[in-house]
């Protein structure tokens, strides 16, 4: 199966504990990494996961909040001391690149690559296609916190059918036909037999998604949108008695968390974000899993695989 | 004895490593800190070393480099989320402020305490009192980067004499008197007998001087400067086999940071500020160690003690 998994650099929340980096993660599709969020220290903990800088091309902030964002400069500047000459783009909600030109152009005055903002409408609440390549599509997902905020589901696109070697060697396929049987096509003969294509190939892995929703209150329409998700990324920042602090900073409890995990029948929910104030967070753990029990913390360091779990 | 004491935050140099984090110390002299330098991480880092943020009040940073400034940010922004109200202070070149304040009034704009920036001019070659209060006076050291930067000279001030409670009992030396024993005055008695101070009090401990020496090229003039300095930290961050590469990026060797301590007759050198090359820092360590014996690498963590060793 080809490579998807959730690489957690930090899963703390604002305030910085001994245990937890402030909030980033990467995604890993094909060998490709896309990194969400870029908390105080995300570089570090980058090199920590032993990921190469070299196959990050694209950064996806979720809000512009300092605890999702504070370690950009730190990652920016690292890439071009370290000579990198591809673009690095970064999608964000409007306001990043306002606020960060004027330590950009003190701090990184000779880039040795380009730096592309694109920022997106994170106050609209539509969803919105906002990355695209051969294996995946990034949308956004609107959110509910105290500023513009969006949580991203990544989506592999589907693959083409697999080719039985054996069949198409069999029934002497011409090569310039492979193509075109890969997307579906039957195989006719030269003496006019129709071969179907289920005979020439087995179909590719079903494709696979993962959501990461960032900073939000409870959101139940989320379940809808995010129906039958494999992997779902969902903040729990509280336990359940926090719940009205939970509500006055537009956090979610663990137990909301796995509310939207089981109402969308997800194939896994891992909980992050979490409050300083757990020393640990078996209780956020203990009460997720009483609603949906495929859940895991989130932990700095852990790998995720993204799987089709039905 | 007093507490004086240095503790490393981070030693790495500008490329952060899986072992370093960027440059940030903090002084504490008699439970006062201060922070010098605050790379990215700083404020994970002084948690880790269990020192309270109250006690923090002045940040000194030798130059505006990203890797010994990032740090700032995440720090200010945590302390007004932990509800901050005394003032915090920030020593640095000309240019933090204006370079910062776009991201301070997006990021942190309900500060729950004001931020003060106090520029000093790094780059004229004279030392500067830019700090003072009752235990400790604060001084520049001008050094030669690629851009302005200043080490930080803390002196202890001399304190006043100790009492020999038993011998001002003996003598009945009045209470209203006893401050200006301490500092030195002699006892008359109601008789007219004249009690010399030496009788009276011991001398306080001499005071001590810790110099903090950022990145700066070799610099022989510093030995001058600082001689007699009791613990003495020198970036090294290159072994001998990189001089030439010392040389063009204006850093210094781990033989030319021993060689200043040797020079100036410091009573313990600390050596930081390595560069990611290389694997562990012995090689550093032993070229320093020939020349001047009581060296020690610096390291995350690390608390060194001030000593008055001569």
């Amino acid at each position: 199966m080809e490579k998807f998994e959730v690489h957690i650099l930090g899963c703390g929340s604002a305030l910085p504990t001994t245990r937890h980096y402030a909030t980033s993660q990467v995604v890993n599709v094909r060998d490709k990494l896309y990194m969400i969020d870029c908390g105080e220290g995300a570089q570090l903990q980058f090199r920590r996961s032993r990921l190469k800088f070299s196959r990050l091309n694209h950064v996806f902030i979720s809000h512009l909040h300092g605890d999702h964002c504070f370690g950009l400069l730190g990652l920016v500047s690292t890439l071009s001391l370290l000579g990198r000459t591809a673009e690095l783009h970064i999608h964000s909600p409007h306001g990043l690149q306002e606020s960060m030109q004027p330590m950009l152009d003190f701090y990184c005055r000779q880039m040795s690559y380009r730096l592309c903002f694109h920022p997106f409408d994170a106050r609209q609440g539509e969803e919105e296609l906002i990355y695209e390549d051969r294996s995946v599509t990034v949308h956004t997902i609107p959110l509910h916190h105290r500023i513009p905020c969006c949580g991203f589901l990544f989506a592999e696109k589907p693959r083409p059918n697999h080719l039985i070697r054996s069949m198409t060697d069999f029934y002497q396929v011409p090569l310039y036909l492979l193509s075109r049987i890969k997307n579906g096509e039957d195989y006719v003969t030269p003496g006019g037999e129709v071969i179907p294509n289920a005979r020439l190939t087995q179909p590719a892995a079903p494709p696979r998604r993962y959501a990461y929703c960032s900073d939000t209150a409870y959101l139940p329409e989320l379940s809808t949108r995010l129906q039958g998700v494999d992997l779902l990324f969902h903040e729990a920042t509280f336990a359940l008695g926090d719940l009205p602090r939970a509500r006055e900073t537009f956090h979610s409890t663990a137990g909301q968390a796995a509310q939207v995990a089981r109402d969308a029948r997800a194939g896994k929910l891992l909980i992050g974000h979490f409050s300083a104030r757990y020393e640990n967070e078996q209780v956020l753990l203990e009460e997720a899993v009483a609603l949906f029990p495929n859940t895991q913390l989130a932990a700095e360091g852990l790998c995720v695989e993204v799987l089709k779990t039905f």
